[in-house]
Formats: structure tokens, C-alpha cells, sequence
């Protein structure tokens, strides 16, 4: 395998991940919470790593990455998802093959173990693109994917970001015990949780010069039954092209889908001959912020470069080409 | 108001609408019928012009004249709109305004006598994009907006045509009234209703020098439940950026989506300096044709150009200038 890449030679598999961008928790943060965090990445990372260096396709490793950052309650995707205002779980995925252009996206599921899964079986059924509600439910099933009651995706602390999120908006005064669990809520990683905008996403180049991108979430603490932001919507949250990138985006969703993010870093490539970090950087510091959107995304084009911007105070996120050490980050 | 535009003067504000795209019947069509279309379309823009020529908004005109469109039982949206696999309806629409931005859109919404209203009452919420299912209802009956049985959609001609698409992917032999019915159903426009793409939209430029967009749809004939096509989803179906253009499209709604169709316009304007026309025949024919992708768009510019471009045999269209005659058109 070839250690530099020539525009003649392919370049390095490599897979991107990210897990989220917010604030910082004003508290103090504990080495050991830190170290829970880059543990639990470098281990997707490693899962992804696994499958590019095998010759597994871009559209696998991204999907293998997503499932596991689903089931690791860190992360607000899958189990650990953020409650609805109405104490339910509306998940949302999607998935992009850029050799193709196919795509598939669920949005509004609620009994899909693994949302990215539903998404990549809509994009296999190859019929449509977007399934939404029982619909994408009665297509995951028929595909054979695990169903679970909507508990499994429940956890305490999102029930207390919840319980806290209802109470600053209502403006409720907290008892002692209310605002104990908060402290604990706030104390529960380097970003804050209540104001974390919670998304994981993937993005790799395969060894065959192929891109995918795969997006995943639970959407915003307290939000309004019904709500889809921008990680099931392909353009906004979503895509992958191989002729220029692909992209994962996170944060504030409606801002996302205004600008059409993840395909304007794709058009600023194509149409503009942009490279793809001034194509990244372009669309979070200049096309975000010009609307007041916050947040950030994951890039990476067929030359295996990869670009991870932000402009919130952090975000989880993480690279692993074949062959090298998984590298893990929080903080800017 | 002057008739002739030049950069220093404002444009004459202007609308275009379409009506879905398709291929033509086989069948012989009476000029009435084809009266019958150019009528409707013609009193769509005269509604939309009248919004303009009295100073109205851009996003007001485009907002009417869907409406209109929803109303018309000629067109699938709103009364008229098609019949799912399950003999439902699942109604999407979607309004972007150029000026900031802002967008609000509906997707399987079941009991909005307007869906394009309700995306609306999105958009002025402010607090999110896209609402799905019956959280979408909740917010759209809490505008005050009317509901109504999930039969007012439906009409006799549609009901045809789910049963006509049901033999065909079933195999079944039509018995002679089937027969019959289907050769109503064949010959009940000058596009064939079994094989269009059933979408209605509009774009304007006000005499402020604001664009804005709107699009509503039935969706498929005989679609899965829980399908969403392009026309919800901002940068697929839908766009609108003062700086660029007000794009709403028609077609088949997956290629919409897997090549963002709508936002590709306004970022070849954008970042690769195409003129609207460019633009716009690019991604009809060379965006959309590369994945096999058919339909049209209808797009409108800051300097009041109009393209209304489609790779079908046929695409319902039309423009109003304020202060001229509307033009509708079907065919090439």
C-alpha cells in the first residue's frame, strides 16, 4: 500500500468521523471524562479502519462507523438519542454512495435499532430516496433489520437534559434535586450537553477511489414531535459525489438545510474549482455564519485530503487512514 | 413601471408556474381538453401576477398561485392529488424565501386543505424547516389554517389511475369496464396522467427584486406510503437566494434529490458565473440526464430572466409578466 499519494497513484483509505459540535461545559471536566470520549471515537475509527483496509467499500466503512457511534449512548444517535418535548425518540439517517449518486434517508423512525441501517436498506431497495415515519419502518423490517421498543434509545441522562431543557423553557424554578441532576448533566462530557447540537456522521475514500457519507440523530433536546432537521435531508445534512467529496455535516439543522451545506461544498468544488478545504472552510465560516448558523462538518475528497471544520467551541470528531493510528479530537 | 430591464433598473416583476411533466397521451386530444389546461393555467398566473402588480411579495405571489394549483383538481396537488398504494394521500409542499433564506416545508401531511400554506406557516414559525406527519398537522392547525377529510383530495379520475398502475405492476387482466376506464383515464389530458410526474410549483421576482419559490405535490401514483420526493426538500425540489435564483421543480423526485437539483442551479450561478439559462439546461440536461433522471424545472433570476427547461415530451407551464398577457405552454 502506498504510503504518499500522486494524482497518478491511489491514495490512503481514509474514514472521518464526528460526533457532534457545541460549547464547551463551563465545568471542570475530568482527564478521565475526556478520556472516555477519544476512547469511544478512536474506537469507531478503528471499526471503520477495519473495514477500508480489508478493500471494503467506502459505503460499508461509513455505515459500520455510524452503527457504532448509534449504539454508544455517548453520542446522540440510536441508544443514547435526545428526547422529543413529547418524551418520545424520532431518529433520522442517511446514507450516500458517491461512485453512484444513490442515496437513502429515514426520517421520523422510531423502532429501528439502527437507523443508518434503515437508511442503507432504502438506499439497497433502490426505489426511493427519502422513507419517512411507518413507512421507513415497514421497509427496514421487511429488510430484516433488528426492531427494538422505542425505550432502548433512552437513557437517564438524556431524560434529565430533557427534564432541564422543559424546565429553562417553561421557567420553572428547580428544587434541590432538579438542579443536582442538572450539575451531574452538565458534568457529563468536555461539551455541553444541554446546548450540544448532537449528530454523528462518517465520511471515507476506499481503496477503489470511491466516497460515502453517512449521517445519524436523535435531533435537538425538547424539539417539537415532527421536526427532521438536516442529517436524513441529502444536500443539506448528506452527500457524497466522487468527482469532488464527501460530507457529514452537524449543528444547528435548519441552518444546514437553508444553505444546502453538504452539496455546496460539493458545488463550490465542482462549478467553482474550489480545493476542498477552501470549499469546507467557505461553507462553515462564510455561508453558516452569514445566517447565524452554528455548527460544523466532515469532508474528504477522492485524494484522500480531509477537512474537518467548525465554528463552535468543539466538536467530537476523528480521522484513520489504513495503516496509521486513529487521531481523535474535542476541542479546536 | 419600465418594460425594458437594465442593471441599474429594477426588473418587471414577473411569475412562471408548472403544472408536472411527462410524455404525451397517444391518444388523440380535442383541442378542449387542451383549452382546459391553457385556462387553468393561464387564471393560475393571472392570481399570481395580480399579488405582484399590486406590490405583494414575491413569496405571497408564489404562495397564491400554488394554492391555486392545489385547488385545481387538473393537477396532482391538493384536490386531485394522487392515491398512495394503500388508496391514501400523503401531500408534500415546500416555500423558500430569496430574500433571507428562510423556508418551510410539510412532508406526509394528510388533513391540510393546503399544503403549501402550511409550509408556510413553517417558515413564518421560524423555529424549523421541515415538519413531518401529524406534528406538521399540529402546527398548520395552530396557524389557524382549514383541515379537512383526507377524501376531499381525493377525485374519481385519480382512483382510475391507481387502479390502472395496480393491474399494470400486478399483471392482472382488466376486465372491459377496467378497459374502459382506463381509456378515460388515457385520454383525460394531453400529458398521460398514468405516467406524469405529478408536481405544481411557482417562482416570482417582486418589484422589491425579491425571488422566492414554492412547490406542492400528491407525490406518485400508487407510491409507497411514507415515500417523500424532491418537492419538500429545500435544494432538491425547491430553492430560492436573491443573489442566484427561485428554482421549483418536476420530475422524478429521487434524481431531484441525488443531485440537488434546485440548489445545483443556484450554484453554478454562484460559484461557477453560469447564466440562469446555463444553469438550468445543465442540470435538466446534463445533471439529471447522467442518472437517467426526467422532468423540468421552472426558474426565475434578479434580472426577471425566466427558463423553464424539462427533458420530457412535454412539461404544463407558463409566465406573467406584470402588465403583459400570461403564456402558458405543453408542449416543446
Amino acid at each position: 500500500m502506498p504510503q504518499a499519494a500522486s494524482p497518478a497513484s491511489p491514495a490512503l483509505p481514509v474514514i472521518a468521523i464526528h460526533g457532534g459540535a457545541g460549547t464547551l461545559t463551563r465545568s471542570h471536566i475530568s482527564p478521565e471524562q475526556e478520556r472516555a470520549y477519544h476512547a469511544a471515537l478512536q474506537a469507531v475509527l478503528r471499526a471503520g479502519q477495519d473495514v477500508l483496509a480489508q478493500g471494503g467499500s467506502a459505503l460499508e466503512a461509513v455505515c459500520v462507523a455510524v452503527q457504532a457511534l448509534e449504539d454508544c449512548p455517548l453520542f446522540n444517535a440510536g441508544h443514547g438519542a435526545v428526547f422529543t418535548a413529547e418524551a418520545t425518540h424520532e431518529l433520522d439517517a442517511a446514507v450516500m454512495d458517491g461512485s453512484n449518486l444513490a442515496a437513502g434517508a429515514v426520517a421520523g423512525v422510531t423502532r429501528v435499532r439502527n437507523p443508518v441501517l434503515a437508511a442503507r436498506a432504502v438506499l439497497q431497495d433502490g426505489q426511493h430516496v427519502l422513507m419517512i415515519g411507518a413507512g421507513a419502518e415497514r421497509l427496514a423490517q421487511s429488510a430484516g433489520l433488528a426492531m427494538v421498543a422505542p425505550d432502548y434509545f433512552s437513557t437517564e441522562a438524556r431524560l434529565v437534559q430533557l427534564r432541564a431543557a422543559q424546565a429553562k423553557s417553561s421557567g420553572a424554578v428547580l428544587d434541590h434535586d432538579g438542579a443536582a441532576a442538572l450539575a451531574v448533566s452538565a458534568q457529563e462530557g468536555p461539551l455541553h450537553e444541554g446546548r450540544k447540537m448532537g449528530t454523528v456522521g462518517a465520511v471515507a475514500l476506499d481503496a477503489h477511489g470511491h466516497l460515502a457519507a453517512a449521517t445519524s440523530t436523535g435531533g435537538l433536546t425538547n424539539k417539537r414531535p415532527g421536526r427532521v432537521g438536516d442529517s436524513p435531508l441529502i444536500g443539506a445534512g448528506t452527500y457524497a459525489d466522487d468527482r469532488t467529496a464527501a460530507v457529514s455535516c452537524t449543528g444547528h439543522g435548519e441552518s444546514f438545510i437553508r444553505v444546502a451545506a453538504a452539496h455546496d461544498v460539493c458545488a463550490r468544488m465542482a462549478h467553482g474549482g474550489a480545493t476542498l478545504h477552501e470549499a469546507s472552510e467557505a461553507v462553515v465560516h462564510q455561508a453558516l455564519a452569514a445566517i447565524g448558523g452554528t455548527g460544523g462538518l466532515i469532508a474528504v475528497d477522492r485524494l484522500g485530503q480531509v477537512c474537518l471544520p467548525f465554528n463552535t467551541e468543539g466538536m467530537y470528531r476523528g480521522l484513520a487512514r489504513v495503516g496509521q493510528a486513529p487521531e481523535s479530537f474535542i476541542y479546536r
